[in-house]
């Protein structure tokens, strides 16, 4: 059962499904801990947690000793560590491609519309309810909007991001994407990004790593 | 004067500063384009610029016909192309802590305090001018006890944020922190960070790239 790498995280995280998409492509066993970001006040800030990750964010990885934080780091530390298949091309040029990409998501749009920053904007900002919807739509719009843009086209852009088999770049869209679609966000301009969505949601990997199918997630 | 490598930044971005301390760490020539993010509208959503990052916003490094966005990834591009000196250790595991740290800031940090944020903020939420500082000042200090606690007797930590040579982590560390100071926050709960800021600023590929050097910054 992996009981040498476990994955601390939770159903619903973007961050933590990133982890385990990878996790699953590599063919990687892994014991699997929820962290409940709600209950118990936040899970996340429990000094057990904390003592792993003083930065009290999901995933974290232990890895045969290693822990390890950041999924995107954690990504390309199983990478690195399990080269096949690879989630990174073989050219530097391709591999800038593809990190940048990631990181559209990973940087500038999943990080605002993190649980943490919803919160503060109630509870620090003083905004209503209905403010995270329309942040969160903002927000997920504007780099979905340059991500089309980026994607669509381009000569690289295969039956995934980068070419015919997934990388980083899907590993991190798919995670958003669904978040999108949480958030009631239309799909209809990005058509190349609904492409590549159904392209990775054939793969058993991400059919696998997906909320629902989490142990924590809540019974339907 | 590095013609076949541009630069497409602002003197006040962190992530424009981010590529500068890289390129000037290793040594590598390059020209200067300016792209005022306020000025005419902010020049970053001009055809012209978002033809080469449709993200619209800087840094944008075209080197020898590539185009690269997204300063991490810029970073990792420069790192594989010219790997001398290092800027990422040569194991995974220090890799992986290296990648972490950068991604505190570049992820969970600075993309919260972003000038599009900000504007945001106050243009699409309604906030008063009074909530830029509140709201950055709240993510920089949540970010830097992270780190603080992070490095802080960690063995990895040297002379810098990993070892005794200068990495991604500090190349991203140092940006942050001048925005901090921007920001008037306090660093004394930071020491360890502190003692680091200090010895990257002693060097000078990192007081080459500080904002006040660059062409474009405003005469004082």
């Amino acid at each position: 059962m992996g009981q040498d790498r476990v994955l601390y995280g939770y159903w619903r995280s973007s961050a933590a499904y990133r982890v385990r998409i990878a996790l699953n492509l590599k063919g990687l066993a892994y014991e699997s801990r929820a962290v409940h970001l709600v209950n118990n006040g936040g899970e996340q800030h429990a000094p057990d947690y904390r003592a792993l990750n003083p930065q009290e964010l999901v995933p974290c990885l232990v890895d045969g000793g290693q822990v390890l934080t950041q999924s995107m780091a954690i990504v390309e530390y199983l990478d690195e560590t399990h080269p096949t298949p690879p989630l990174l091309p073989a050219d530097p040029a391709g591999r800038a491609r593809v990190r940048a990409l990631a990181q559209v998501v990973g940087c500038d749009v999943h990080p605002l519309g993190n649980l943490r920053v919803l919160q503060y904007l109630v509870n620090g900002m003083g905004l209503d309810e209905s403010a995270k919807g329309v942040w969160s739509r903002h927000w997920i719009g504007e780099g979905l909007r340059a991500l089309e843009a980026t994607l669509s086209g381009h000569v690289a852009t295969g039956r995934f991001c980068h070419g015919d088999t997934p990388t980083l770049a899907d590993i991190c869209l798919v995670p958003q994407l669904y978040n999108a679609i949480r958030w009631k966000l239309s799909l209809d301009d990005y058509p190349t990004i609904q492409r590549i969505y159904d392209a990775c949601q054939a793969l058993e990997a991400f059919q696998r790593a997906a909320p629902e199918a989490q142990p924590d997630a809540p019974a339907t």
